[in-house]
């Protein structure tokens, strides 16, 4: 049966689009300015021993999917073999037809792989062989893979506490992919369990070898986390937000001895937990501003929902979902603190709750102040909005409440070396819509603009955005 | 003039989707897990005498838009005789395009009383009397139009208090349908109102022949009615609730003080009303599980929002609207309070206010445990959202964040016989979009397992998902 | 390069489409029921000195687009010459691609100006000179430009303290065109800052030559000034509610208390500003029904959000965004207290999130009492919705939740005399909808009805809606 995923004109459905795909954005090179990759894998040029290995072990989307469509947990992270579980996703995949992970499957096995097959159980045999030989056999190492997919830059995601010694390796390797880190201090600032927090501050100390008794001696060790990573060549910093954006202004007297409580072990009120997370978030968002560092912040997951899945088999496995909370008004007032002292860097904007798109897009508009082309940027759709239809929802609000032209486009925000085939989804997505607004009359049929927009999107403006 | 909407390719706009909906999706019987038509009205076969009393009494969607279009109450729920309500509602049968009732108004005459012709005033007079002679003859009985859908399940909807006197007249029957019911204890969980409380309790205590003076009193005789319901083939909770799922955990002494307080007929607390509803849905959810059931939430309704209207008119008479309240989290809490003790049964969640689609159908994968394919199901478009645009927003939520291979489907939530073209639109919406994706090259033209699908979820899968 | 957007038939893609517009809806008058076009420039017949002038001055979305790309503020709302200042915003049109306002600058280029170029730095001097030509030289006034355009009627926006004495001068003119005017008490009921709040009781007691030193002098002084809005032919009062809706019903005694306090100079707590808007909104809402006035109230935005742009360039400059509280109880219980005394009137809600849309729009149902068709509206896109998405999403969710054909159409809300193309944006995204259905099958192919249809809510619908 054909396969029409991995048809060059997959998802393109006008001339228009397929011109600007072909001749305009699928040359660009990209730059994955949020992921969750290790550093390590690439240092060491990492071997995947199978498709199991570098496809199904750690991708909770794969998970959820398993689980929704009635598979046991032993054939996703428990004790069978490889082969095994492999064959249960190939069983499965069929099943998940409409769902992103249908497309993205076999994008991913075009490329790198070069299979065009359609997988379920009675291709897996055949998929799993032809794929497992070329990563076992090295001809698809990370950095081969990497290369395939004309990766030019990559941006980790770092806890302070990272002593970034693969970033190192690479940047000694005479590797041509550029490799830097986002700063995310999400532990240090997450009070919601003492002892969790002062463990975390204890590893804090050990690496600046610095003891932490107050909260300004705190901040000063966490600044010089951040001096660290910028000597390192940080410049983005990525902020997880699972509660409305703080909107107290607290003494430095008060936030000292809610500090002190927590350090001695006793449990924080929750608005007590609020004016700590906003001082911590205000700092480093001061911190960002002074050492002219791009700032994300990724707005309303609900993580950890589902407690024994947590337990059992870990975070991030597959049991988080999307939080509903209100935010505007703690945003604005946030933002506008930062405003007031001149010390708004620039700032990307990532909603998890699709209803929120029109807020957080139009609040962006607030603080663009002419400085830079999109000063302010309102985020591509992430996490369960990084499909089809969450790209396109993310694009058209963009479009309606500011310039599309000024976006600094996609990232993968995986921990997948195969997943930069969303680049090329993404690309699609966005040549198709232009296209068709061209097609409709809605734009006129100017190529040379509209090809050159759809470069920016998919790489010039990064480039030009980000400072590394 | 034409009436597209008899049109046999009504909605399928590709040839995949033709097919689909032809050679696999109207073959499927239906299975109406959902719906509130009365078993009496079934039992005793009822023989309406004019299209008026099948069609107009007790249909809010009508109700609402025939007051919007300036028509007085007299002629709607009023004294105006049967004919005259019917010109009414025919004359505003045109004013109604694009609502959803434009559509269900000319399928339901296609089906089951063969009239193709467009409702408006001048055809008004021809329409009646031929329905109205094929209700009154008995041709159009109610068991016949069942039969004519080819319905060959139901679920009605039950208080505890209901003695099911005439589901027991069914099974007695030799009718080939088969009638279930849903257990929904909503009245034995709002304690808004003490008098109607104490008063619902009296009735229990009648049905019950057990006098009701502690909480566990309240909670053995419900238990007993959920048992008697059970015996009689009850395999199905349904609760509405309208207000955020309830969070906190209490005490049994506690809840016992709360009982007793209304019992005595005092007002009781916001805090204690939704303790008390906590609690309750908690008992209701864990014998849910005992028993096997499948228990649907029903969230976000606003009722009774027009409170004149519904001292004049009544309740669920077209004065009730979409809620906005946020309820990620306690609904997070809730199932994960069930979960944490392994008595998370089988559960369907529909939401009201569409903002909520995303929120929900992410909800339900923290959930889903390998056990059973689709075991949390983000249920159908309800109520407002029954509508193409409705269900095709809730059809790709599901497809984006679930598996939509996987979906139960499905139902009416009506009160009345005609509804059951429903399904048929449903089925042809489905179609459509499974059609677009293959003519687009989203999907791969395997008509075996794409036909599968559409009679998995047209039939196939809720009837393996339900236990009647 | 062809420029697609001043075709005949931009966004008509279907052949009904192109009749609904070409001979129906392009042929009626416009009534612009909701703006904020200053009266002073109707009645002096303004003369524009140039398109910078008429075009940028005060239109905050063009001043967000620049800064979004970059422009610095020197030519948006500071020292740069008109003509620098249109070149910088040239140079931005290209990068307005898919924001409404690519499409409303062509629009606005062509009618009234017949200028069919695509504007870009190119074409910038060119087209500067043509349009300034126009507008200097009288060719196109203030008259001339509403007559281009087949205004009919006009209703601006005006706060109680204004003595209307321009809509006086238009009413003993000999002009045509119709201007009425809305009662918008907004700062009336903004009793958030003291001083603001106690400066505008002066203004108004200067023009009202009465003392107010109570909370009932104050609604006896407001009270008259809605007499004299009336005598003059207002018919339409303006609520922009910034908060939830009001919930609570408080006694005369506590409100008059809580304004001696704020008399004082002081402070109000947030529970004490919401009942004083409380009574406010409420009292307006009876003399808007005693008086037979149609009242709007716009829900949801977020003002002044950035503090030092709205310090430095001023209010309404572009620091405004959407809001997200929730409201459907508020508003639900207001509307309800409205009816129990029977003085709810005919009443427009317009909200700014779109997450709303659904829950407005069934809320507006609940009220609809069969006395005139569509009493209760569900208003049209408004500012960031004013656009084609926002346009579609509320023409589709009015039409699945209520009536379309009595709807009462587009407004401009705008300042500026270019805006009435909005109202042939409008038309056409209206008739393209029902071109579709047809051509999809989802309506019959009845163009006299359906004609109809797109005259009544071009025109007709506001025609009959309103009394002025």
């Amino acid at each position: 049966m054909r396969n029409p995923i991995v048809d060059q004109n997959f998802l393109l459905h006008s001339n228009v689009a397929e011109t600007l795909y072909h001749e305009y954005a699928s040359k660009m090179p990209i730059i994955d300015y949020h992921c969750h990759i290790e550093a390590q894998e690439i240092a060491e040029n990492r071997i995947f021993k199978n498709l199991t290995q570098i496809w199904l072990e750690g991708d909770h989307y794969k998970w959820r999917a398993m689980r929704a469509n009635g598979i046991s947990e032993d054939y996703i992270t428990g004790k069978a073999t490889d082969w095994e579980k492999f064959q249960k996703w190939a069983e499965t995949v069929p099943y998940t037809m409409r769902n992103p992970l249908y497309h993205w499957t076999h994008l991913e096995l075009k490329k790198p792989f070069g299979i065009e097959d359609i997988l379920n159980k009675h291709s897996a045999k055949d998929i799993y062989n032809t794929a497992s030989q070329k990563l076992s056999s090295g001809e698809l190492s990370v950095e081969n893979i990497l290369k395939s997919f004309n990766v030019q830059k990559i941006c980790t995601t770092n806890d302070p506490i990272d002593a970034l010694k693969w970033h190192q390796h690479i940047v000694q390797s005479n590797m041509e992919l550029q490799v830097s880190m986002a700063w995310r201090p999400d532990r240090a600032m997450d009070v919601r369990d003492p002892k969790e927090f002062n463990s975390y501050i204890e590893r804090l100390e050990e690496i600046s070898s610095n003891s932490i008794s107050s909260y300004s001696d705190y901040l000063e060790v966490l600044k010089s986390r951040h001096n660290y990573f910028h000597e390192r060549g940080c410049r983005l910093a990525d902020h997880g937000l699972e509660f409305p954006f703080p909107v107290d202004t607290t003494t430095e007297q008060e936030i000292s001895a809610i500090f002190s409580k927590i350090r001695l072990g006793k449990n924080l009120s929750e608005g007590d937990q609020q004016k700590m997370m906003s001082s911590l978030l205000y700092e480093f968002s001061i911190w960002n501003f002074e050492k002219g560092w791009v700032q994300q912040y990724h707005v309303g997951a609900f993580r950890d929902v589902n407690k024994k899945g947590v337990r059992i088999i870990g975070k991030a496995c597959g049991f988080d979902s999307i939080a509903d909370f209100n935010y505007a008004t703690s945003m604005g007032i946030f933002l506008n603190r930062l405003e007031e002292c001149n010390k708004l860097t620039k700032t990307i904007i990532y909603n998890l709750n699709p209803k929120d798109n029109e807020m957080v897009a139009t609040m962006m508009g607030n603080f663009q102040d002419g400085s830079v082309p999109g000063k302010m940027q309102y985020g591509s759709g992430w996490w369960f909005l990084d499909q089809k239809d969450g790209i396109e929802k993310q694009i058209n609000t963009l479009s309606n409440q500011g310039l599309l032209s000024r976006f600094i486009g996609m990232l993968t925000d995986s921990r997948s070396f195969l997943s930069y085939s969303r680049h090329d989804y993404f690309r699609r997505i966005l040549c198709n819509i232009i296209g068709n607004d061209v097609e409709n009359g809605e734009l006129p049929n100017d190529m040379k603009f509209l090809g050159r927009m759809v470069q920016d999107i998919s790489y010039n403006n990064a480039n030009d955005y980000f400072d590394f």
